[in-house]
């Protein structure tokens, strides 16, 4: 007996329990839930799945390397340096082919500094005075070039003077940006990008896989050539919207950005990068962030053994490739979730769609009581307020 | 007919269903799953909503470009040396401003090395030895500093030796640190941060845009000069919890956070760097990973053409400025999502009050009675194990 | 009376309603139903909670320093500049230990080059002529190394000649790969990673907490010794699955991926770095992409004040230490998203069991009839399509 009890529970659990439903023949309601029925569907196929690929696990976490060679000489003429060849190795800072490299596009060159005692420059603010008790000895001067000897230096009686210091004498003159580069909007770079998403065990390079030696005389363009890593470094500035003998005077900065959207359900060849380039220095209006340069020491010794040395503050365009990207690749768990979320909207249609019927419309009370069947057929029983 | 039946087929489609249920006048029940309801809505509006804010579309990729820029003269007095003056194209390494950089505060010079013969440096214990047999002609010194020229020298008759190396002489001497440059505390760091965020084309900077020059003469403060872009040295690490003069002997690592917590929903304005600062090398323990050094050679050539060279070993601080951020705007989706997965948390409140009225309760046989509609009214199907 | 209604109505808000079910006693239908609701479950804990662990919040945005430091000395021995020893000063390039660094394996020296007058190389393909007219006065060579003369050099009468040129002269010489770093292999990394989940607030190092000395003498091993962060160069490429001898001629590029899995609801001790070894020049096939080389110039002057250059052509392995990693701890909202997004799967179990069973199985217009319970019934209303 105990034991049939307990087969026919067993047995009773493989019944199948579906929820009853009261029938309201009401078209307004039944067109109102047909509607966000409709537009439920609508969203989970057209928005969630089609649009934002919800169907898809998604691997933002690119891993990548940039490698960078450039190519081209430049020529300077100026007084103090003379005729000047630059290479490669000369005009790309640091040259080992970084994501982030400066191309020297002006400088000036403060030949032959040696330590000792000179005038401050005028440029200097705390280093401007009217006489000697305005340099305190042993003091470095702020914003300045080195240590006060507490003299103050004038070139004739009545001008106000300078500090004499002691630090690498000649200090840099006043710039005049005149030893631009000719050339350098010419010169070439060859941008390599190996990416690699960790999720998905994918990899790829922005250069065709390919044996023909001729690929690598491309140069990039949207058009023609969209898979040429080389780029002409004045037709990137006229991608960003500048004009590059513009920006050489002052410099200034320009991002590279590689975008990798990778659908990874349509196959490796679908992976493909794409370029955009802005300027980074200038952000909304012309404000006081814009430009871009850096002072560089090289070290020389006489005879004699005596350091002296040549400051150049180098001017030029910072080219900063930065890479992006994103890969989809069809999953279960996303999938459940987007599918899962949107029916479980349905509910909201569901408890919008009974209110009206219920509390709304003027029958309502009649189909409350065939919706709600109480254990007492009280008024009260029936009116059943927020059911959701 | 067939057309009549097709018809009323179709309207009947445009009926509106709703679920018929059963009053269960259960008071326990009842404020037991009003009870759930509301958690799971309080749940819904103040975690998700307001405190997640899980009706925004995120985008954590930021895009970010970084420049330094250092100001500032230090100098150094030592028998060596003699007199120096540093400017930031000395002792910021590398000086193209990047956002890793290091600051020189410390150093040891060994100049004038030539490639010739002298002994090893005591501290390489591969290079200690008692005798010629000890020192295997042309094998190289394992963590030290050259070729083994096969002979074992002794300072005097019973000391230990070292051995002879081919290699750059003489080898650096051990450290006595003293060669502080004073006055690197004062050094100001002035950072621009350039972020994009790319899934809502947003742009900005941490320079306040403004023509107003006098705002790049101030100095970062928390609470007077939030916007301000200027860092000096000794504040960084000060703010990190360290002196500065305390790191400059052995050097260390500073890591500069800029946190970008973007509301996009709020507008342009309200999206701001945020700024903390800590000490990198220090984990938990004091470890022996501590300390940051690296030793850099500047070559020269006497007038006989043959190379000599200066071995600096640079302690310092290193700065690494890592950019993060994230943003967020309203956006249909993951609303969607977060409300859908809340309402359907609601079913387990439902299987939890069924499970509840049904076989905890004593009068449950009852009410699934009435749940129940059974086609054959036996005992068994009354039980009605699992409903979900 | 009012009063008591609205009392009335405010009671049965904690009215518990429940839906009202048809049993059907189907067996089919009813092992089909619960065969999807025990593989949603499944699903539920095994695939999103034990799998991907879909109860715990992730933080992917790791922040990351990392430090490099090399070991060891090396020797080459060539004609030119004779024996010539090799410290990490030297053969690490940039040497301030950054995560991206360059090993010198192999180079190429043009010592004493001058500004002046020589022929272009002949490799240059726009540097070639056959009289003085093919080479344009005061235009630079395309890809070339100076500014054309204006004359054309011949070797000897017959043979084709090269533009003279002005620039660094002499120009660089065809490239014999001989001047092999011997023992570059054995130098070793050291790798410093210290890594931040500011979500969690939580920090650890690749270093382990030991005061012990002896523990930095380790040399990493995936078995013996995986906490050990000292790596050889030829054991990080022979990892990668090349061979060091056979990168070192031409250079190549080995990404170092340092991956943190961090299950923070285990604790502190469950969190470790794993590192893994790729070449990252050499994609699918053998690509032209291959190798790594950079030019570099190392400037002195003679005692007139005149400049002449040592240019290097490096090659070498360029090491790109990436770190990578999410770390995730329990939190209620995304257990709730996928909690509540699989129980709104079994809506779709639902609404299939009640398809078969009301419209493929003979009995269902029986079963519709109980099902749905209409205000008129009509044969029409009783067919019920699309109920959802």
């Amino acid at each position: 007996m105990a034991a049939n009890g307990c087969k026919g529970r067993l047995l009773s659990l493989l019944d199948y329990r579906t929820e009853k439903y009261i029938v309201a023949k009401n078209k307004t309601v039944g067109v109102l839930y047909r509607l966000i029925q409709l537009s439920i569907i609508g969203y989970i196929i057209g928005w969630v799945f089609l649009s934002k690929k919800g169907y898809q696990e998604k691997d933002e976490a690119i891993q990548s390397t940039v490698i960078t060679k450039l190519k081209g000489v430049s020529v300077t003429n100026t007084t103090e340096s003379g005729l000047l060849m630059w290479g490669p190795e000369d005009y790309v800072i640091p040259p080992q082919g970084e994501a982030v490299l400066f191309v020297v596009t002006n400088f000036l060159e403060t030949p032959n500094q040696k330590l000792g005692y000179c005038a401050e420059s005028p440029k200097v603010l705390d280093g401007l005075c009217q006489q000697d008790g305005d340099c305190e000895e042993g003091k470095l001067v702020v914003s300045g070039h080195g240590l006060m000897s507490g003299r103050c230096l004038h070139r004739d009686e009545n001008a106000p003077g300078t500090c004499e210091i002691f630090g690498w004498c000649p200090v840099e003159r006043k710039f005049k940006p005149q030893s631009l580069l000719t050339n350098a909007e010419n010169v070439t770079i060859y941008i390599k990008n190996f990416i690699h998403f960790p999720k998905f065990k994918f990899s790829k390079s922005n250069i065709l896989e390919t044996t023909d030696v001729s690929y690598l005389k491309c140069r990039y363009d949207e058009k023609l050539h969209p898979y040429c890593p080389i780029f002409r470094l004045g037709d990137i500035t006229a991608r960003a919207g500048y004009n590059f003998n513009d920006m050489a005077t002052f410099g200034g900065s320009i991002g590279i950005q590689i975008q990798w959207d990778c659908d990874l359900d349509k196959g490796y060849s679908e992976c493909h990068p794409q370029y955009t380039f802005t300027r980074q220095d200038i952000t909304a209006s012309n404000t006081i962030a814009t430009g871009f340069n850096f002072r560089h020491a090289r070290y020389f010794k006489n005879s004699a053994g005596e350091s002296y040395r040549s400051l150049y503050k180098f001017y030029g365009v910072r080219f900063n490739i930065m890479v992006n990207g994103k890969a989809g690749m069809f999953n279960i768990v996303p999938t459940a979730i987007s599918v899962g979320s949107g029916l479980a909207l349905m509910g909201v249609g569901v408890f919008l769609c009974d209110m009206i019927l219920l509390y709304i419309l003027k029958n309502g009370t009649a189909y409350r009581q065939r919706k709600f069947e109480g254990s007492q057929q009280t008024p009260e029983n029936q009116s059943g307020i927020l059911v959701l």
